[in-house]
């Protein structure tokens, strides 16, 4: 299962590609989309940079299903409305490529890849390079993004594993019930 | 000049299509995209539905460019998000198709189409009937859609006029100061 992580922004998006077999990960790529290019009032075109490069990335690398962040609101509504327009965006690509997306809030993701919701930043990137057996560390952005498709490939992990023990007890469950009804 | 107006929303987008021959207007078509077929959690599914939705204008009517209306911050902060990632996904559909994106506030709208900024939705949709000769009152998204493509068509119109004028005086300015260097 090859899995993408995207953590959205409006200045700068970042991504991360990782394989995951069972509880076995392999990073593929990571990296980031900045929107820098164009003027910071035409949001048309930063959003179709956005656009662009997720479906480049999507394209490249064949992700069967994606994992993004969950954005909150900032005290600055403007802010909240610009990220929200960003995280469309991000959304839109995705799915317009026909992904299958999930979503995780960064406490999730903190959670899962280093241990406690409310890691800082560094201790993500280290855990990231660990987890992956990174030679350096990824930068801010990418490192976010990888964590997400960490968080997503153990999230599917956890699900399989609860889906096989709630048939083995139903299975159990059905034989008691047989066993009552001599 | 076919313009495409799109006045975006999470639950329902209102589009309308026009044509511009200098003034004169006449309408194509105009709707509404709904999102309600999925869950209302579902944010993913429903910017795809919003997102094709839209692409099927575009390939359906091919539009030349389009005028979005800009949406404003909310009382509700996570109201505002929504909306904004609605508005993502509706702008990403248009510049994925290469459309060029104009965007208007309400109140410009509402001053093209009925004459003052604080018109009530009524008064918009009886001048977009008027004025593009239509048999029947359009719904309340529509109208507005239309009257974002008409908002469009004006500001184009005297942009135009406005880009003549001043080709005009400098042509006038050039000759005046040619006449001063004998």
């Amino acid at each position: 299962m090859r899995i993408l992580g995207i953590d959205p922004g409006l200045q700068t998006t970042g991504f991360g590609v990782i394989d995951a077999e069972g509880s076995r990960l392999a990073y593929v790529a990571s990296g980031t989309i900045k929107t820098s290019a164009v003027a910071v009032g035409d949001l048309p075109a930063r959003l179709k940079i956005l656009y662009d490069g997720i479906r480049e990335v999507v394209t490249r690398y064949q992700p069967q299903c994606a994992a993004v962040e969950i954005v909150f609101v900032n005290v600055n509504p403007q802010s909240t409305l610009l990220l929200g327009q960003a995280r469309g965006a991000a959304l839109t690509a995705l799915v317009s490529a026909d992904l299958a997306v999930s979503e995780y809030t960064a406490v999730q993701m903190k959670k899962a890849v280093a241990g406690h919701g409310q890691a800082k930043k560094e201790a993500v990137q280290t855990m990231v390079q660990r987890l992956l057996n990174l030679p350096g560390v990824p930068g801010k952005d990418a490192a976010d993004a990888l964590g997400l498709a960490i968080m997503h490939a153990h999230a599917r992990t956890s699900f399989e594993a609860m889906s096989r023990s709630t048939t083995l007890q139903r299975r159990q469950h059905a034989q008691f019930k047989g066993g009552r009804t001599y």
